[in-house]
């Protein structure tokens, strides 16, 4: 961590991107922000004046200060608390229609990305929490763009890294000690038809090294256990309903677990998701999207993060879209769930990684 | 229903298969049977030796009466209260060994699924539910067998049948009116690869006609909403992530609308399990295996229960196998949750078809 950061007391300094304009993000990155204003210091990437503007309409009693990006480069982040949030400009191009896409903001959307990665390469923030994103705006304004996941591993010199779900069950909230439900995806925005063809040994076994390193580091826990879903139903039935398990998933978890690597399976994934097993696993890793995601989805209501694991910073996200229908239907409707588990994730991080 | 059923009193008359012998099938059939004795009539199907032993085994107080499947063909069932439990002998070549598989009682299992179906024609049973059976003793006794629906299916002349799960979450147990979760499969035990290829317009609207229809008619519901899931992540993302939604599925929600069907989608497989859908919805519609059972029974806790929708009859089942492992350990260990809520569901699409 910089100077800057220190200078900021004990709180940690989050870098926030709002992402797009015309969703519900920047309207539930500055709710979340400033109820989580005594545990975090939260800055929020975007545009500020289009910001402070939000802010007041939200409820008048949230107070942002502007900062150039330039200024926070020459003289670091100035010390602030609990009392205000710090919005760096990041300028629109466009003016913000609720619920209307503009590709004219696209460049800006990505640009809070860049400064964001700027940010914690310099040691101004302890880890970035991302607000949806649209990426047809981003391709509209004629930049390539698959995806926040994608963009931040290229832009950290990243080869791999993996996409993880995570949420405390609604049906034991508040709960002592209520186990988190993680799901890590082997792959993930493919369409069904190419999953299987995706799927090697070592893939599988990339994927099983980060998860393993990542929650020893980034998640305190010493000896993570990992449970491994098949590909198929009933996880092939021996060969029986799809090969993939005995010529590609086991092999890969034997090679894990002659590295060390605590990764049992592959088991059938309508029965690993069942509390018993569950109780034993710190994280069920899916073979694809939605053999993971509804289950998890289902499980946290509403209040599910998106964690990318294998970048060398900590970023975690919210686990929906932009919403644009709710957005333009006003303030007040959008929930900030999401947003407040993908900061309070961040900061769970931070206290389990003190070396990071 | 038949004038026998009508002499047993008021209580519907249920056939159990009882299953794999070597698994925990029989244990779980007769404690479920007997737990349910005051609602229902249950008639097990299976060597009715062994089942008495077993049931004095598991509990002195069970009683089993014998019939052979000669006397209830030239007879009928006989009266009988809830002091008891009838047994019609299928009986088995070879002794059993629990946790032991052996091919030489392969034929004894068919032979209850045929006298199942031979009792619903006749109308000694008015539905039938089936304990855990294990296809490869079938298969190794010589016999192609790929499922208990698909048999089921082939021996009453359906074309096609459309399997659902369902069961009241967990979280909302006890609560009034639970809504219970329906998961209907548009493919079942396919390899994942094969799963695309296998979905059609003509198919799901076939699907979707049966979903329909089956819960008016079983399960009284006036006007059955069904959500439909996409096939890939995000249904597609209006065809960046694959085409089927807009070639397959799109075309045939169109023309199910157009038959008067309430069917709306596709939707992607993580949203549509949100409580916010959930309620709108009287089943969902998931395209393959592991994109709707893994949260149907992380919701419902192993009080799952597989339901067959097509076939003219009702036929309930348990949602799990036959655990081989758990039955080598001796009796106790089997959760027969399932079981009695496969039961339970019979019952109540009994009492809801009075015409079938």
């Amino acid at each position: 961590m910089g100077a800057s950061n220190q200078s900021a007391g004990r709180r940690p300094v989050l870098a926030l991107t709002v992402g797009e304009p015309a969703g519900i993000g920047p309207e539930i990155a500055l709710r979340a922000a400033w109820q989580r204003r005594h545990e975090a210091n939260c800055v929020l990437l975007g545009d500020a004046a289009y910001l402070a503007m939000l802010a007041h309409d939200i409820e008048p009693a949230i107070r942002v200060s502007a900062l150039s990006s330039q200024a926070v480069r020459n003289a670091g982040l100035p010390y602030f608390g609990p009392d205000r949030l710090i919005a760096i400009d990041v300028p629109l191009a466009a003016h913000v229609v609720a619920g209307q896409l503009d590709h004219l903001n696209g460049r800006s959307v990505l640009a809070t990305l860049d400064l964001a990665l700027e940010g914690l390469k310099a040691g101004w923030f302890s880890a970035m929490v991302t607000a949806p994103l649209q990426k047809s705006t981003i391709n509209d304004a004629g930049i390539a763009f698959t995806g926040h996941t994608e963009y931040l591993a290229l832009h950290s010199g990243t080869e791999q890294v993996v996409m993880m779900l995570a949420g405390v069950p609604a049906q034991t909230l508040g709960a002592a000690a209520a186990p988190a439900l993680r799901v890590a995806l082997a792959t993930t925005h493919l369409p069904l038809q190419q999953v299987a063809a995706a799927l090697s040994v070592d893939g599988l076994l990339r994927t099983l090294t980060i998860i393993d390193h990542d929650l020893k580091t980034k998640f305190g826990l010493a000896a993570p256990r990992i449970l491994v879903c098949g590909l198929n139903p009933h996880a092939g039935e021996n060969g029986y309903l799809g090969r993939e398990e005995i010529d590609v998933i086991a092999p890969a978890l034997a090679a894990a677990q002659a590295a060390g690597i605590d990764a049992r399976g592959p088991y059938p994934a309508d029965t690993v998701f069942q509390p018993k097993y569950l109780q034993e696993a710190d994280c069920v890793l899916a073979m694809y999207h939605d053999q993971g995601l509804p289950v998890l989805k289902y499980a946290t209501f509403g209040r599910g993060v998106n964690i990318t694991l294998g970048l060398p910073f900590i970023r975690t996200s919210v686990d929906h879209g932009t919403a644009l229908d709710l957005a333009a239907q006003g303030l007040g409707r959008a929930d900030s769930g999401s947003m407040l588990a993908a900061i309070d994730s961040a900061l769970a991080m931070i206290a389990a990684s003190p070396t990071l």
